[in-house]
């Protein structure tokens, strides 16, 4: 292998991938000190940051093609919570050593996904460390439109864009603690490593949503999220949440349960809307399902069909925190 | 020490510090899916991201206020170099650990230098693991005013917007391989920790300057940047380059010379100018000096007083480069 600098090994890799296309809003991509965006004046500019990291976010030793993918996805995932149209990111990529054949499959999962996001490559940085990849997100909205998580009113409906925990339900097979293989496991798997983030049903909800944010810590904690910043309850009629196909091929009921309330990473959204969004909503979106509902008061609960509480105790993955 | 969850940190330490403000275009800051910008059609965006990693951007072991301002000024000098007016940032964190003390010095010094730079934080994102950080800046800049570095022309003259060598002057003093303190010493280690971007500098070579950047890399590796990609050669008048009298105080002419041309971490700005705008540049800000000339060919060259060719093999520091 000869030697490579920074400079070779970001447009090797990277500038060729995506740069600026005319009538993308992106004036200049790579190559420069900064990259520069144009917006009508009748748009705002949604951006976000997220960083992943080996061992925590992901496993640390991965296949990098999926990885590229999963890291788009996830990032621009913020987007499409917020109703805005994907336009661009940037990587900020930290690698311990330069892997030419990874690096390449890298390359190549993020532009997959960034074709499938219409999302170009606006500029990047690569440093020596341990593996870990940094993107901000950019997308547009029309002023005023974006979905906020504080605007829940009592008496909407509590939603979810699909069925929650296939992500969890997929990491005993990432990890490798289970071995079997089959379509529900590629399905579960393919929800872990390339999530589709829900643009489209994002753009639906403005408008009609009166909070919505994406399920990356769980569906209880995400929830928690939005009774926060709305200051309401949410209640989770536990009948109604969906449950994955997959899922019930491979796990128990109690497992089910716990992965579709707590597991993270799923990328689907969750909102609340007034009830007379929904038959529209659910026409357009058939993998939209209503599984409770805003009250007065503070917090999120689980009811049973009877309505008794059976929240649990435990409500998402929190980085740092100590049990 | 209590147990405190991700969000309570980003809260604690960062939310409250610099957040979305009326009229500075920042509608919804910290505490949802994304923040949202709006800019006047007559503007764009300049985006830019830097990642600094413990051990190889700075040294393992540092001061959180020194790192925190240093973090945002090494990553907003890049708007500088664009002549974008700053507008804010999101920060990406990776912690081994949460040592409060330590946060609460960071996040002082990033608000220090915040405050310093007119920017507000819109973002971020906290993870574990060894430290980072990778700052995304933005800032405005009118239509078609931006700064590149491939507009240079033969006939231009090359210029810096100060002393070049400091930072890389302070380098022995931060590692604690020398031990002098004084007047000088903290001229240094100012420049290193808190080097102020040249955003007034940037602003004022909009419709001057044919190509500028921020020097990161050294002069010359910098230099080589912009003689690429404006197809163009750069010859640099060593005799005409500042002496930083703190540098003339602490090291011998062979080491200054050497700092000037090959040390990074400086973040002033270089640019090429017709002759036409030199005396009034030079009359707004003092500290500019005329450095060399661009003329046709290709690369970067070192001339002495009597023209001989004297450039240095070596230019500039390059992550992953192998010697």
């Amino acid at each position: 292998m000869t030697a490579m600098t920074e400079f070779e090994l970001i447009r090797r890799y990277f500038a060729a991938a995506r740069c600026a296309r005319p009538g993308s809003g992106v004036a200049l991509g790579l190559g420069d000190d900064c990259a520069l965006l144009s917006l009508p004046a009748s748009e705002q500019l949604a951006v976000s940051t997220d960083t992943l990291t080996a061992g925590v976010h992901f496993p640390g030793v991965c296949d990098g093609f999926l990885l590229g993918q999963r890291a788009l996805a996830v990032s621009a995932s913020d987007l499409a919570a917020m109703g805005a149209e994907p336009l661009g990111f940037t990587l900020a990529l930290t690698l311990p050593e330069v892997k030419l054949d990874w690096l390449e499959q890298f390359a190549q999962g993020l532009d997959r996904m960034a074709e499938a996001c219409n999302m170009v490559l606006l500029g990047g940085d690569t440093t020596r460390g341990p593996l870990s990849l940094t993107l901000t997100v950019f997308g547009r909205v029309p002023q005023g439109q974006a979905l906020m998580r504080s605007g829940a009113r009592p008496g909407d409906l509590l939603c979810v864009g699909g069925a929650t925990g296939e992500a969890g339900g997929a990491l005993p097979f990432v990890l490798g603690e289970r071995q079997e293989r089959g379509a529900y496991v590629d399905t579960l798997l393919a929800r872990y490593w390339s999530p589709m983030p829900q643009f489209m049903l994002g753009r639906a909800l403005r408008g009609k949503a009166h909070a919505a944010l994406d399920i990356s810590d769980g569906l209880l904690a995400d929830c928690g999220h939005i009774a926060a910043a709305s200051n309401v309850r949410l209640v989770i009629e536990s009948e109604r949440l969906p449950v994955s196909p997959a899922l019930a091929a491979l796990f128990g009921p109690a497992q089910i349960r716990s992965l579709a309330l707590s597991a993270g990473d799923d990328y689907l959204l969750a909102f609340t809307v007034p009830e007379r969004h929904i038959a529209e909503l659910q026409d357009e979106f058939p993998q939209v399902s209503v599984i409770g509902r805003v009250v007065n008061g503070q917090g999120v609960c689980v009811h049973d069909a009877l309505g008794r509480d059976i929240t649990p105790v435990q409500t998402g993955y929190q980085h740092f925190a100590k049990p």
